[in-house]
């Protein structure tokens, strides 16, 4: 698959509402660990598109919540990059709780540059480490 | 319109993120004061549904962030019931700043029992009062 | 008394907890807004402050919770300026609802540049239109 | 020391805030991952407090922070027992990024009963397996 990760959380008391389950605006949080997480595996942690003056604003984001969730509950958030060109990026994610989807969602982003505006990432050093990246993930969409 | 109110509130330092800008999972839970602000000002507010061990679970939501929102920013939430049936109900948003128009999104919910399992709201006392927001909303759907 | 504020809000379904009261870290979120709802009745927006490259960073931050509060409650905060001198400030909260205290707080906060180092008021702009506010607190707190 | 337990988790970027750091009421969020991991390590989750119908409510938080924390972050959170009698419990905390204390504070709770009264944790069947910890805590205490 290539261009995934996988992420272990564990729901927080703090997550939970009166209704006895996680409060449903937590799962994009949640969501963004993910990405964090994939950022990180492929030796592009976040933190270094910052520090070029580069943001990936969220321009939609989406979520299908299919079982409830518990405190305590051990969840595994994957991540996969669905498509990537040089001015956004769209994630889809699955949250299992062991074997049980329990959420799906995607979120769509757009490189911005320090003033809020869409930039090209290419513009920017660390398109040298993200191409690699992109080429990859364009090879898998042709399939 | 009818099925429809509007929310006032302003954005707390706690939702802005280190871009400097509201981060965006803020926005499901501000539709959700938006909800809360519509069945109060339809005579129902959500207390009562709980007091009779009904629920609505949220089953779907999506945003589409057009523009930034920052801190202090005073905000404007129009909550709208896009459908309604007897085991579920779609919310939509639209978020302006004065005039323009910063977000939109939409729910889904289904009503649910005490034990999480997907109820007939006609089954609960609370019946006899969302009825005729029931047939409103039916003829509003209508045209 | 003159250097306070109230500010009301009503608990957001988002901020209870599965205990079915409001989860207490929040509380420390409605003493910010508290602070902002201050600092705007005293003619000095808190974004007046960051536009001058000036902060106020969170040092110690108390709580006592002494009642529970829940969903759709309509709280009551009052900010009061305990004590400031040009270098920090320390806020006190009390919670109500109703006529009930349901909590009480306090922040110490010290002023920052945009390094994140302590700094002196007196050095920004905005000191000019803060020092009325320094006088009339010092001559409250001699009392 | 015993009746301590260490949790690694890394900064989300849901938690900072426009100052460009972690927003301060997400470390009391932090005291609780804290928590339940030290009852998870003590052989009683805190899921099985709840499925006796018992409750540990805050009735007091403090923080005193140390060093602002950061986005992707990795720290680490010790937390533990102060003070335990069947009425409450009182926990510490240390925050630390590598070998840097960044932040401690200390939550005083209460055992309450499923109608949020004050209760003495001896009525409840968890107490055969806390009375070891108990003791364990009273003979370190006595030191």
């Amino acid at each position: 698959m290539g261009l995934s990760s996988k992420t272990i959380l564990r729901v927080r008391y703090a997550e939970t509402d009166q209704m006895g389950i996680v409060y449903h605006s937590n799962y994009l949080i949640w969501f963004e660990v993910g990405r964090s997480e994939l950022f990180r595996e492929l030796n592009l942690p976040y933190t270094e598109f910052e520090e070029q003056g580069l943001g990936l604003a969220v321009v939609e984001a989406n979520c299908r919540y299919r079982r409830p969730t518990h405190y305590d509950d051990e969840l595994i958030i994957v991540t996969e990059i669905d498509r990537m060109t040089s001015k956004s990026i769209t994630f889809s994610y699955l949250v299992y709780r062991e074997e049980t989807l329990v959420a799906e969602g995607k979120t769509v982003h757009v490189f911005i540059n320090k003033d809020g505006r869409p930039s090209d990432v290419r513009k920017y050093p660390i398109w040298q480490r993200l191409q690699p990246v992109f080429e990859k993930q364009t090879k898998l969409s042709d399939h």
